[in-house]
């Protein structure tokens, strides 16, 4: 499957894996790349030891790596730090990217930008980066509010030519090959590959995807509360409902007033890896997803079932 | 384009109207099936008048209806007034249809569930309805808080053999193959028709949806509210903001202190056509939306487009 997003990154399947903190480390990234895609790391809340060794993880794999903007522009050594391990592409969510972009550059790798709106999408395109992710609110953990369906073909429009990936509720073929019909030029996957064999995060967290339904997914800030993150407030974490967002969900000022009580039971939960208590970031499409496998297999799959559907001649089209 | 909806109700193309009250009449229905697709009116909260004379408008057109099946169930002598226009389909949203079914049935009707969540598709499947329109959040008025891009793979697979139809978020021939892509037989388009000669509603709200961002639609209960509509509590209405949204969203409670004479302010506001006041629903796609136009060119247009992306050949599939 060729689009512009291949021929940009040089790879040979146009899906991206989303750089989920504390799930998507080396070895994920690696998985995910040698099977045909790019695998970010996904360099979190930010911990140089973390990324060292998760990058160490990834052995000689191309792969890239995705930051919490806000998250880096607290600790931009770990740019650096990254920078020295040569990635493909850095990907910047959440927050202003700018001051990062030529370092980037002069690094020679890819740019590549995730945007939650049209407007901020604009923005990007404007500041020249190579690659835009539009991200749909079905999506599992941060995000905002528009859907993938609606946001990427106007987001295709407004940006021409940068090339636009589509993320958010993309878990099989079926949302690869729509993502292509709205105009992307790829995918870029997170909870699907949540449920894989590489995936860092515990057993119990991937049994809760492979459980879950989409139905019972709600974006939320409670668990950001809770966690003490300063994240922006139109941007909250999708997650599937459990016991502790049942509690506090629309009751953010009790949490609050309550915060050192229960943090301590969150972090109780922690220990425990209950997952009735902590947070288990996943999207709407849990659905489409009952088994942990190997991300090969995933990436493997989804390509296969894409290139069905859509047909080798009209996805050379774009 | 052939698909299971088009076999099932014997039409051309796999677009269904969107049975928008006040806005699907029966110029509209009727052009939405003259050229190919299926017109859906929008029965809306019963006006037996009114229905009468939008059937009358379709002429010999073959369309359909649409109910707000708890504002029916208040006035079900409604289903005997539109079943006497010897529908094609009728089309049931938001309730209990169950009630209805063995009518429509009798009266050799097509019985087409709208759903907004996996499992009331699962009920709609096993009530042995005709067709299911599972709907995005991303889609105007009305609606839930599931995605279309993840919520109509989950729906194909558990419904299954039933056709089922996407709907929220389609405005051109990206998101009807999207929808293909997905497992869907067709979609079913509002906001895109909304904004066509034929539709009911005043040139100003036309307007608004022309020049509307979709970063800036948001789903409120407020114009229920100010309005009177006893929707139930998870089912709300997608709009562009206007500015009696800025000022009521998120202030509900406010809102119903203050209601006599919020609502002398909004029914003025309705005689004068004000927009920043009154409630225009539509959806995300507001973006794909730059003009008024001929429903025949929309529905054209449309399909041509999807007809490209898709490939005839891989159409036949499904």
């Amino acid at each position: 499957m060729r689009t512009a997003l291949t021929d940009l990154v040089g790879i040979e399947q146009p899906i991206l894996l989303a750089p989920m903190g504390h799930v998507s480390g080396g070895r994920l990234a690696a998985a995910v790349s040698d099977a045909g895609g790019l695998g970010l790391i996904g360099a979190g809340y930010g911990d140089a030891d973390w990324l060292h060794r998760e990058f160490q993880r990834a052995g000689r794999a191309r792969i890239g790596i995705g930051f919490i903007t806000w998250a880096l522009a607290r600790n931009p050594s770990l740019l650096d730090l990254a920078l020295d391990y040569a990635p493909e592409a850095v990907m910047f969510s959440f927050g202003d990217y700018t001051p990062f972009l030529n370092q980037v550059r002069a690094a020679g790798a890819k740019v590549i930008c995730q945007v939650q709106t049209l407007a901020q999408a604009q923005d990007a395109a404007a500041a020249g980066v190579d690659l835009i992710v539009a991200q749909g609110t079905e999506g599992g953990g941060h995000g905002g509010e528009r859907s993938t369906l609606s946001l990427v073909p106007a987001v295709v429009d407004a940006v021409a030519p940068t090339p636009v990936i589509a993320a958010g509720g993309i878990a099989d073929g079926r949302g690869l090959a729509a993502a292509h019909m709205l105009g992307a030029a790829g995918a870029l996957i997170g909870t699907r590959f949540f449920a894989s064999k590489e995936a860092l995060g515990s057993t119990n967290a991937k049994h809760v995807i492979v459980k879950s339904r989409g139905d019972a997914t709600l974006r939320t800030r409670v668990f950001d509360i809770v966690r003490d993150y300063a994240w922006p407030i139109h941007i909250t974490g999708r997650v599937p409902l459990n016991r502790f967002a049942a509690q506090w969900h629309g009751r953010e000022a009790g949490l609050s007033a309550d915060l050192t009580r229960q943090r301590a039971i969150y972090r109780r939960a922690e220990q425990r890896g209950d997952t009735d208590t902590i947070v288990v970031f996943a999207g709407e499409a849990v659905d489409l997803i009952d088994t942990i496998e190997p991300a090969a297999r995933i990436v493997e799959r989804i390509t296969r079932e894409a290139d069905d559907l859509v047909g080798a001649s009209s996805l050379t089209k774009q």
